[in-house]
């Protein structure tokens, strides 16, 4: 009787509401390790690049997965918003997605332990970030005081003590950090030997961003509200063809940031961690990066700058207006982000498509495992 | 020899250009466990009351002692900007210090221990926090980038990355938070016993109050540049006469944000921790708090809303321009914020006299050392 007890598995918090998104050009072994906190949920895999390369995923996953002649088949012309060679590829699944949490990793990010050796369960913890409040308009010293056993300080504002609602969780890495080529160049230490310990801290704590602040958004390691904020979570236009890599979740934290501060939502930081288990050719990189390293001058202050109108009630409309900006301004900086905010537009279009009620038969992918 | 050797104490940084300011109404055996790290220092001792009581000091300490017929003699009818029988009169010790930086301490902070067990100096760190610039402008998710190990991200604008000038050093606590009185009265299991540990959680970061952000600072563990920032680090009127108390520090943090930010300078919070010893009586707390509570709803605002103008160019010009909108503004709220803009102003002329070439003569006080 036991063993039948055993072989029960707990349901894991909000089973049915969340997908994890991972976009991938190889086989998918690094599920292995997530296997016991990942095994329940269903995964939307985005196959980046030649799309008859089989992936591998090992047995007992739920899973579906798009590649690109699926994705050009769902989204038609509208597909040209997608990119390609890039795993800016991953929006698509945001896209497909049919819940109201989103999960996305990188397929060489690893379960993590905290100091005292217990492995991190990540996805547990950045739902903990979702679900609870965050404190975009007042900064509270002792982080979030949300968490068990923490709380507000003395001279925290009661009014403001409700928090806002949470749309994104932004999540860390240990091990290898997330730095820009040049950075990885001048820290070679780091690239070639394991001598010296340049992993980060690890750092007990969720906090929110303040509202008004722009942030380095990663998508090695993300959570979001998609019901909220997924429309504003496109990745842009990199990889092939593009003149720019590297820079898509940079891109989509800019744009959603702008735009969780203009609804009154928050956006938090910190816990979890995960295991990045190697960095990215530095050389490579910087070729994928340099434009952005310069164009990031100018996107930054944009972004610091813009207002979005109180008209702007939906993310949708907050979205457009924010292409139709960055049309207007960027635009001057390099035709590239004409072609972006072009791109822009194209993802709501898509996006309204198959999230209306008609748009989610369209939807079914090629590979499926059920 | 070797015992000559060891006898000789290695200079700890920064040993002539920081002075200690303790606000206090008793004796302070508390020294005895700072004895390390705080004896090569200078400390300012504010006594608090009735000025006939003797404050005894541990020997080997080098301090000055002023009471309130010091804080009397010295300043003729501009004292009335100093509070009386409230630890608000700790700013006196800025005002007298000739030095560059201050490190302001509790007279119940003992020294913490890391998560290792090792005994934190506490100074030490605020000295780091204060040496190396801020990140104002943009977030770094791995916290404080000029830490040791510590990088900015991918994303994060080269253009910013010299970072700016750090004004003020935030420090936390362990053992009993900074709660305000309601906190501390449905926080019972805290107050009354140690049965649950409610510590604050050891967080292993010192991060940038991004600009645009107010934060609640606490005068129980701060540093700050004197030179800086010293002229708006009043801590208005509170205790004997005055309609409200515990939120003295809590003023100079919004004020002192406010002037940063116009300035352009960083504000740090997080490391390096103390432990606090004791919470203070939320009964007691209650009484000299309540008035703050609901005014703090509309303060808060006032000072998020602030923008002073760009012909303002030093902490007096700042300080001065923000007394008059106190005045005009929150005058309206309570006729205690016109008292306390006549302060705000009383006290820049008692600064300018004291830190003029003529005014640091007048400076000598009653009890010395040396």
């Amino acid at each position: 009787m036991a063993l039948l007890y055993t072989s029960v598995k707990p349901t894991p918090v909000l089973k049915d509401e969340l997908d994890i998104v991972i976009p991938t050009i190889r086989n998918l072994d690094f599920l292995e390790m997530w296997r016991p906190f990942f095994e329940q949920y269903h995964l939307i895999i985005v196959q980046d690049g030649d799309p008859s390369k089989v992936i591998n995923i090992p047995e007992g996953f739920d899973y579906e997965l798009y590649n690109r002649n699926d994705i050009n088949r769902i989204l038609g012309p509208k597909a040209s918003c997608i990119s390609f060679k890039d795993s800016a590829c991953r929006c698509f699944g945001y896209m497909v997605s049919k819940k109201k949490y989103i999960f996305t990793i990188d397929d060489d990010c690893f379960v993590a332990k905290d100091p005292s050796g217990k492995e991190i369960n990540a996805l547990e913890q950045h739902i903990k970030n979702l679900l609870s409040p965050s404190t975009p308009h007042f900064f509270n010293t002792l982080y979030d005081p949300f968490r068990d056993g923490a709380d507000f300080v003395r001279g925290y504002p009661f009014s403001m003590r409700e928090g806002a609602i949470t749309a994104v969780s932004h999540g860390l890495w240990l091990n290898i950090p997330d730095y820009d080529a040049p950075t990885q160049l001048v820290k070679p230490l780091e690239r070639n030997s394991r001598k010296f310990d340049l992993s980060p801290r690890y750092v007990d704590a969720v906090m929110t961003i303040p509202k008004g602040t722009l942030f380095p958004m990663c998508g090695m390691n993300l959570a979001f509200d998609r019901e909220l904020i997924g429309p504003a979570m496109y990745f842009g236009l990199m990889g092939d063809g593009q003149p720019i890599g590297r820079y898509d979740d940079m891109w989509a934290g800019w744009c959603v940031k702008v735009i969780c501060d203009h609804m009154g939502w928050g956006v938090k930081t910190g816990l979890p961690y995960l295991w990045h288990s190697k960095a990215s050719n530095p050389f490579v990189n910087l070729k994928k990066e340099y434009k952005g390293i310069f164009w990031q001058e100018e996107a930054i202050p944009f972004f610091q700058s813009v207002t979005l109108p109180k008209e702007c009630t939906s993310v949708q409309q907050c979205y457009l207006e924010l292409a139709k900006l960055v049309r207007e301004k960027l635009g001057k900086v390099d035709p590239y982000f004409i072609k972006l905010a072009t791109g822009m537009v194209t993802w709501i279009e898509a996006w309204e498509e198959l999230n209306s009620v008609e748009g989610t038969e369209a939807k079914a992918p090629t590979g499926k495992n059920e």
